[in-house]
């Protein structure tokens, strides 16, 4: 079932709590992949009542990139949703989420400060600003984020905590293709031979985690073993490949033995912007 | 009953939901008087469940403010507030609130941006963050705010409208002294002669208004009625003293007809800083 206003999803919540409901919401863009149909699934589990938000947040995109293109197909993500398990798909109107008179903003400090939150001003604050409004509207007790999106997976966490939120985060492991390029609703921008490059960056990924794991502790080797791999490739213009402390973002000149790290990239393959990341957990 | 943890106030607002209870929340910096007493009986009857929460903010408080020296007595607190109707009192810490993490930062446009915004500043972003953060530890149906810190109701609403929070916000009239001087939990600051002229801010809003009823509506004659009443007293420091439209806060030269009008006034008295307001409804 599809609802569109604030109003109606927020009393459609505080029906399904009276009826002692577990609520798990799951915000989304819209243009669902695979990777979406496992956030909704891992919601299923996770609760009794799925409620995908479905809303291209304009305030996330910065004036050069890619809002008025970016794929929408609301009859598929319908169908493909509710396959999936999902209950309700919330579709609020941009003229509704933000009314001319809008005019609050949300900052989260230090971690949004650098990686994507330098290569995209103002992204942060758009996604901090339409997750806490989203919540507000759904009032949901979990919510459910890809790992994909690992600096938006601290930030939302940051959120909760500073704010106060009643919601738990989960966060569900990336969904990726047979090559291991990331599931990602811009995928469809990629050409043919730009799709067969792609796969590149899970190897660069994948290349860097096994120095790590072989004993390599200097940040500067192993972006470097990252940046190397992408840079062979003339359609690749890199924007960043970083190895830096999982949670906290710091990056140390040399990692602890038992850090956790994580290795993030981000890149244009042609004119399409892609990231991607992996954890290395050696604080077990 | 005394509540201390965000956690334990969260859980017994769910509690209180399931019940079918209607939650109305009374947010203060403690110290009651009189005006926030009334704010507590006004809750009582626009709910079942009244949560009063006291917690002097640090946030709103400048460097050169008196966030030390603010006044605080829990347990004459708890006894008015209990006497007036209140059933819980949300106390959390300041480190509870603000643990060392903390940072985050959610500001409000245009309203906060004059009067006590210029005279305060970083009070509107300390008020707006501590509110959400308030309203997302007590998760109320409805929440009660005095008209004495007029801005302030403005930038409640505001809030509320824009991130979505599902809360009725009920704006009580302010109560006042016999001389018509506020409530205010500062005025135990007022020396006894301070204290004898502090009735001249509630005059010369009245001068200001009667002016209004008798046709006046051009802001600088208006504002001049206010300054030149408070502007006698040597012990006064006028800081603002302003007609503006109620609602937008904004100052044309020549109201019109039929705008409703607030007066507002900000001033130090010795050195305690006291604001007040009074509504002017022309738009019946």
């Amino acid at each position: 079932m599809i609802i569109k206003h604030i109003k109606e999803i927020q009393q459609l919540s505080d029906k399904l709590k009276i009826e002692g409901k577990k609520i798990v919401c799951v915000p989304t863009m819209g243009f669902l992949h695979e990777g979406h149909l496992s956030l909704i699934r891992n919601a299923k589990d996770l609760g009794d009542t799925v409620i995908t938000t479905l809303f291209v947040n304009p305030l996330q995109f910065g004036p050069k990139e890619d809002f008025t293109k970016y794929p929408r197909d609301l009859q598929r993500d319908f169908e493909l949703s509710k396959d999936a398990g999902n209950d309700y798909l919330f579709v609020p109107e941009a003229t509704e989420m933000y009314p001319d008179s809008f005019n609050t903003t949300v900052k989260i400090g230090d971690i949004t400060e650098k990686f994507e939150g330098v290569s995209r001003p103002g992204h942060f604050v758009g996604v901090a600003t339409v997750v806490l409004k989203l919540f507000n509207a759904v009032k949901p007790h979990i919510a459910v984020f890809g790992q994909k999106d690992y600096q938006q997976t601290l930030l939302i966490q940051k959120l909760v905590q500073d704010l106060n939120l009643d919601i738990d985060i989960h966060i569900v492991q990336t969904i990726r293709e047979d090559d291991g390029l990331a599931m990602s609703s811009r995928n469809i921008y990629l050409s043919y031979d730009e799709r067969q490059k792609a796969g590149l960056i899970y190897k660069a990924l994948n290349q860097a985690k096994t120095a790590i794991l072989n004993g390599e502790r200097k940040r500067n080797v192993i972006n470097g073993i990252m940046f190397d791999m992408l840079n062979i490739e003339n359609e690749i213009t890199i924007d960043y490949c970083a190895a830096a402390l999982a949670g906290s973002l710091e990056e140390p000149d040399v990692f602890q033995d038992n850090a956790d790290i994580v290795l993030l990239v981000a890149l244009k393959l042609g004119t399409t912007r892609l990231i991607d990341n992996l954890i290395v957990n050696l604080n077990n």
